[in-house]
């Protein structure tokens, strides 16, 4: 009975562990494998991202999300504490190989993440931004627009549920949607 | 020691096992949970897609393939036997919330699935297209187009590895990639 419990203990955390790490200085860590955690949506030079492209071809914004998250908005409609967003900007082009018309991703651009930690930050959220190869990032001052965006539009939670075809469903039948 | 064994089998199975199923008249099943796997990237508009818009807002393209075969092609730059290829396409909206330009992603409007099986098809691969809550599709017949522009245009073993960002380095460095 022991080893059962244990052997499910562990196939959850291989499959779902991805917790917010920092540096003793309150860094955010690099989340190095958030491609492989879960897609939400991906948009093309929307105007309310945080890095948009000063000229030339308009930039994709792909939104990642822990799996345990995920998993636990899909059950609740809720994110629980420990939740990372990750929002990754990558550029774009138009012609190459055989297409000839419309956007397809390229180089990443910037990285910038969304991180619930309850005990950690006042409000809950804080926001990072990582630049090309940077393995750390000292949180935004929460004076930053994107706080204040985010907590007067973010559909569920500060966060922008509106966009997540997938779980927009789910927090209305949780009644988390406003 | 045969349960630790067993609980080792079950913690892969668990995040990693996702083969094709088929039905006993050759059908394939609806890959359910492929909004789980590793997405690979997103188009909007492209002219080489399958199911383009045909007027009004451009159909953004999502790739998501299953989580062994991303595993194995990262390992050695191969899909291997047993690869599920997700092609999603979905509808797109410029204004919404406080978005008032570019485009984000809405409601499915289809999705194609390329199958790796060496065994059930000849040349590998096949294709399959799932209309709307289509929960089994038929294999598309071989004299399709997608087959020979895969064929003549992709950049390693048929797929379109060239659009998918974070594998083009992967390919080349196991000379895979053409």
């Amino acid at each position: 009975m022991i080893k059962a419990i244990l052997c499910i203990a562990g196939t959850v955390a291989f499959a779902m562990a991805a917790n917010p790490e920092f540096t003793a200085g309150g860094e955010l860590q690099f989340p190095k494998d958030y491609r492989e955690w879960i897609f939400l949506s991906s948009g093309l030079g929307m105007t309310y991202g945080p890095a948009a492209a000063p000229e030339g071809d308009p930039r994709f914004d792909n939104v990642f999300v822990n799996p345990s998250a995920y998993r636990s908005f899909l059950a609740s409609g809720r994110w629980p504490d420990k939740t990372i967003f990750v929002l990754e900007v990558r550029k774009s082009r138009s012609e190459g190989s055989i297409n000839k018309g419309g956007h397809f991703q390229t180089d990443t651009a910037a990285v910038e993440v969304h991180v619930k930690d309850e005990k950690r930050f006042p409000g809950g959220w804080a926001f990072f931004g990582f630049g090309r190869d940077e393995q750390t990032a000292k949180q935004i001052p929460t004076s930053a627009s994107c706080y204040s965006c985010h907590s007067q539009h973010g559909a569920v939670d500060t966060t922008f549920v509106q966009f997540y075809p997938t779980l927009i469903d789910v927090a209305k039948a949780n009644k988390t949607f406003r």
